[in-house]
């Protein structure tokens, strides 16, 4: 695997997004990604996961400038396949922390948003879901995933605003679970997933499904219109003339 | 318009409601609510809408002695009028900020729901859903609404008790999304509404679909038949003593 | 009645769980509970119910010993009755206060989630849904209820972690909605329940409904498939060995 490097310990994978300086989304990260979290899932000796990202960034978000480039139909057998992953990673039998490392933005938000928990590295970045402010709307689970964590008021202040939040906004408003020093980020996480890997496994698989099956079952039949929905403001102007205007390398 | 002035400046427009002392909701106020809603959403340069009301109230809610002399069927007629259009508010695609510069009752606060965001100017009146504490019931969609700003828990609380709450009081429990001073209340109001006014007008609607559509379905096709169950109530005794006793003007 | 006694003083009725040291659950108890509460909702003269235990327990849960001796089936047929009971329990249509005068676990806080109010001793006891802690899963129904009081992310908390709260830390995540002195208690639970029970009853069941049946009807259908799911991991290894572990009385 080129972007997702996996290393495992005492029974707890650290997935690791490594792409480029800002970890940008595109169709084989997310590729990578799938594969990686279902060898994990079938791996008898993979108890829970923790997801972290390279450098200063969790992740940026969707690789713009690539996608840029891309026919309407390709973007969204992109985007279907990117929404079926976080929906897989929402329903992930085992439990999955995020280690938030750095910024964490727009599709890389929504990736947090499917984990069991996120704890996220004080002062280092800042966490978003920013579409708003560069005009682009968002998809049915990942405003699920949003209202699932913080409720339907906060969802709408965080998709509204598109506020950058530091972490210790994120946790007042309920988007992350916990702030630390960047320094004991990686520690903190693992004695979270290894807390969570202590139970029996399948009584936790059986509890998150029952949490989250009725939440994503919800949302997985609008996903599709609200795809179609979300091209329609992404090809038009003035949100394309504002994605031209974007670079993030 | 008699009972519904519209006036608007720089894009934002603002809706008074303007009857009698009390602002009391009927027939007509809610078809010129309708008809002022509806001639905001077609026109191009209505990029969002402040809603108050004239006086000391924002509404005191429905027109207590005029219904008294309905047939059930006219009533239940003006309750599928009302819930319709509180509906449409709730799914208004631009945004709308509730200036709440009085009382705000009963199907007052109901409208005031259906806004996208609440600020209420503080010692100047109360925020209740009081149907409880003259023995009424209330509505499928005004049950939801609460519901989706404040969450069950906080739902039942104001439901059961039928108490009336300051703007501190509405702020805590999340009824109320600021509370301000009443000389500031219309500033306050606009600016917000100049801020939601500021983004992609699409993804804004896009967004707020997202949210509210799914909530908005769920409460349809229950909401005639949660109208039958109220008036049940409403014309039995001791309801109808107690509505005998009400005098609003 | 053996196991489930009741009094009824100016409309309140109490009734008191009181069967061995633990108040633990088991069919005859469920079934005693059911013909109590029917024939309270069928007495005109009972406005509203105080629901507590005899002793140091409000209730342990199930009666794990004696389940231990059950075929799969005859288990099954029990948690169809007493998920029946708790989902007939929230949906009651009079008010139900429930005073927790001691720990409150499993089972026992599932029927405690099913009322209308909390008002739990302080110092007495501990709540907790802990079935993860000894390898068990839980049901759709008591996902729900507990979904309805605190929130996703809370019921997350709560489930995940299976820990055993103090009234106060109960009162912090929303799972009680008291917390007061032991001597207290019963006169505080009854106070709620008078008030209450001074509603205009149709209106008070009416918003109960309207605040309850969809959260009911959305998961009784999913509920018999939960209880299976429940009884694969019940009855596999290791959750059969900690249930041989044990002990009760």
């Amino acid at each position: 695997m080129a972007f997702a490097k996996v290393e495992t310990r005492d029974g707890i994978a650290t997935v690791v997004l490594s792409r480029g300086k800002v970890n940008a989304l595109n169709g084989i990260v997310i590729d990578e990604l799938r594969a990686c979290f279902s060898a994990l899932e079938a791996d008898p000796d993979t108890k829970a996961i923790v997801f972290t990202g390279s450098g200063k960034f969790f992740s940026f978000g969707f690789d713009i400038p690539e996608f840029r480039s891309f026919a309407k139909d390709d973007f969204r057998d992109y985007l279907i396949n990117f929404t079926d992953f976080y929906t897989y990673l929402f329903l992930f039998p085992k439990p999955v922390v995020a280690a938030l490392n750095g910024h964490t933005i727009a599709g890389g938000c929504m990736l947090a948003l499917a984990c069991d928990y996120r704890v996220m590295a004080a002062n280092k970045g800042k966490i978003s879901l920013n579409e708003i402010a560069f005009g682009s709307s968002i998809f049915a689970g990942s405003t699920e995933m949003l209202r699932f964590l913080v409720g339907s008021a906060n969802a709408a202040k965080v998709l509204y605003s598109g506020a950058m939040y530091s972490a210790e906004e994120a946790l007042g408003l309920g988007l992350v679970q916990e702030a630390t020093s960047d320094t004991h980020l990686m520690d903190k996480a693992k004695a979270i997933a290894a807390d969570l890997a202590s139970k029996h496994a399948p009584a936790f698989a059986g509890i998150k499904a029952l949490l989250r099956k009725p939440v994503a079952d919800g949302w997985t039949q609008r996903e599709k219109a609200s795809i179609s929905d979300f091209l329609e403001i992404w090809y038009a102007e003035p949100t394309w003339t504002n994605l031209r205007n974007i670079k993030i390398y």
